[in-house]
């Protein structure tokens, strides 16, 4: 005998998610046990909830519970602006600085030449899609991770859309706000030197 | 706009597990939305299962789904000796060794004079009442954690127990097997020299 079986398996579905080892797990199950029942009913609600309620916005791609997304179908959004991202997550990092008031595309995933991911495996076909049917837009901007697989999804997209008249633009690389000259590894201070404002 | 109400509220019930910031549970909530059905509906089942189902042993605090618990009503146990721990978890550290075949008694918690826990707070009394009930029993092992809690209730125990003639024990202390002794701290390196064995 180790665990009861309803811990047991409690633990086990803990173990499933990401980054979660078995120990964590198990702590995470006997804190379960100990919170009110109200919380546990709602924390298993919210779990059926989430799952049955979200859903992809057919537009572009973004997890939401009304499709058309509430970006998609708010008309005082800039219809003439669509930021690429990789997943919603990104979405949810952009609205949080409430600067940018564009469209979005949500890709789900990278271009990953290593991992035997082509462009036919993202959400990459609807974007060209969107921007021959959406005749309003004139400019892209891709915010991918500054990771190889974000710079070769990157450089594909702009491949593609470049000769179709559109202009693409990326997010700048430079040092991150409140970070360490000392620090920086040298491919981000080099493109800080390119890519140098003036004062 | 940040997230949709359903995986909001899934990052909320995430956000309140212990060690679980807002960034981890959103992790977590995006994880779970792209899990299986039937994954997510098991995992919501365990939750409610494991609530619903769990009990403390009537007799030894145990965390359990039949009361008395396996360990207590297991007649092949050793019925003379009890080892007492602070919680359900330690008990299933000391059956993972299989060497340990007496009986249990958990405290749920420790005597903290610093955070105002006294005796009266943790599963105590009920320990002192099994003594006097159990006549079979002449060895309590203390087996609480190294810490200055831990210490704290493993003296009030003995306290208790040494005048009623019963025969009280904790675990040794040295160094932990694989250690380095260059790496030791001092307090272990004392207590492995005091009680070194021979060979």
């Amino acid at each position: 005998m180790l665990y009861p079986t309803p811990i047991a398996k409690l633990i086990e579905s803990f173990a499933k998610l990401p980054g979660i080892g078995i120990k964590t797990a198990t702590r995470l199950a006997f804190y379960t046990i100990g919170m009110k029942d109200e919380e546990v009913n709602d924390f298993a609600k919210n779990l059926l909830a989430a799952k049955r309620e979200l859903t992809y916005c057919s537009i572009c791609g973004n997890l939401t519970d009304v499709d058309p997304c509430n970006i998609c179908s708010d008309d005082s959004r800039d219809q003439s602006i669509i930021l690429v991202v990789e997943d919603s997550k990104d979405v949810s990092a952009m609205e949080k600085i409430q600067e940018y008031h564009g469209l979005y595309h949500v890709l789900h995933g990278l271009i990953s030449p290593m991992n035997g991911v082509g462009p036919d495996d993202i959400n990459l076909k609807k974007l060209l899609t969107r921007l021959q049917e959406e005749s309003d837009i004139n400019e892209v901007i891709i915010a991918t991770n500054t990771t190889a697989d974000g710079e070769a999804t990157s450089m594909y997209i702009s491949r593609v859309l470049k000769p179709a008249g559109i202009k693409v633009t990326r997010l700048a690389r430079g040092l991150a706000v409140g970070s360490d000259i000392e620090y920086a590894d040298e491919v981000t201070l080099l493109r800080a030197i390119e890519n140098r404002t003036e004062l």
